[in-house]
């Protein structure tokens, strides 16, 4: 067998496949690390370019299947509207693949599959709202180099940027790192400030901790001023869930990818000064 | 029995309890047209200001659910960051009342309670991720006014303003609608250009009915000038929602808030000129 071949048929047997932009971790992260959490395999098409059954390779077939002209597709699946999506293989009607968008949506989904939305129904909502509200302050990062039009170049809404980055600073993260420093201190006596929810991992504390990961590379003299105001976030909770031997393997291996040009920006004038 | 009595009586043998601000639609109108398009029965405490079991009224119901200094209430929910939230009597920990926030949160678990979430569990993330996409964009038309701070008023942030809302028509709008559109094409052989996901109502569409609504309040001309452009969205499925009856009904009644000065506002000078 080629090794085009065995790439093939390892791809078709995977049961999900991540459709994203390459080489930046963005929205898919959050979902990348559930997927490293509970060890189920996923292919990743923009960033490893397999061949897929469709014929279409790499990020084509990301582009496909969120085309801004889509109607579906053949597996009777709905348009998506932006990446990132999920396929999930034989889920669909008739066996066929369903294909879905949303990040919380793909979190939701997946979370009961792989182990990582609680022990009962009532965890499971609290673990969505938080995961939710850490997806709701990664929207507002991003929107503080973008606070005008994600269509235009950050250096044409530069001085908005700097207005809103002060405000994000300034109001929202005492804001929400306040709520999440709560939501760990309610939950002490079962998480011990390592998880938000329960006893064990959920979808939220994975998700919180790459929004914490990705504002200390956006906001570092920012992040460092802020963190001793609280220390469950970022003495126990935020180096408790690196320390997992998952995360480690992971954030060391070459799968990781570096923080660039996409949501978390390091653009020093927008920090603490 | 007194005025009062019966009122508390009944606020407390309804199953939910809404917590938002009073006065607006808002973001809790997404949860409010679930309630009425099902018939199910729920309180609206900042609302009615009925005499709750706490000893709370009103208002004062909904700020002590989502204090920014709440370690959690005495039912074992913990903090909530920001309303619209919901208690749901008896659904919690050893029969207590399960409080949860987050919109789409709220949502999804109302929606399959409610009869509003499709007929099997594919029906039901489609729905999801269509209704996420709904109040993206309603977060975005949010910061068409407040594109700097929500903390400050939109005098101060006018000039990003009249940017943001130049994008949000020009780029946002078409793109949007042009997803919304699409997916009414795609399940048009089930849902006759009225039903965006299988062949009856659900939390997808009274969402995107609630937003386009909101949308012609604020955009008004912008509105006008796109409609031809998507005409199963603005000649099949807006109308025909709002001929349903239970929405006929409401939208003639006293507790449909009119739009003001929340997510939705009407500044001429952000309208297509």
């Amino acid at each position: 067998m080629s090794a085009h071949e065995a790439k093939r048929q390892r791809t078709q047997s995977v049961d999900y496949e991540l459709l994203y932009h390459p080489q930046i971790p963005g929205r898919a992260e959050f979902i990348r690390l559930l997927f490293k959490a509970s060890g189920v395999e996923f292919t990743d098409p923009a960033n490893e370019d397999p061949p897929n059954e469709s014929g279409l390779n790499g990020y084509a077939l990301v582009q496909a299947a969120c085309s801004p002209r889509s109607l579906g597709d053949e597996e009777g699946n709905p348009p998506a509207f932006a990446p990132p999506a999920l396929r999930h293989r034989q889920a669909g009607k008739d066996g066929k693949s369903l294909v879905i968008h949303q990040t919380p949506t793909i979190m939701s989904y997946l979370g009961g599959r792989l182990g990582l939305a609680g022990e009962s129904e009532i965890e499971s909502v609290w673990i969505n709202q938080i995961a939710l509200t850490a997806l709701d302050m990664n929207n507002e990062c991003h929107d503080t180099h973008h606070p005008v039009a994600v269509s235009k170049y950050y250096e044409e809404q530069k001085q908005a940027a700097l207005e809103k980055s002060k405000d994000f600073r300034e109001t929202r993260m005492p804001k929400f790192f306040s709520y999440f420093e709560r939501v760990l201190k309610h939950n002490k006596d079962s998480g011990n400030g390592k998880y938000l929810v329960g006893s064990k991992l959920s979808y939220a504390d994975t998700t919180l901790w790459q929004l914490l990961d990705g504002l200390k590379f956006a906001f570092p003299e920012e992040m460092k001023a802020r963190s001793p105001e609280f220390p469950l976030l970022f003495e126990t909770f935020y180096p408790s869930l690196e320390e997992e031997a998952w995360l480690k393997t992971y954030l060391k291996s070459a799968e990781r990818l570096p923080y660039s040009m996409g949501v978390f920006r390091h653009y020093p004038e927008l920090d603490r000064q």
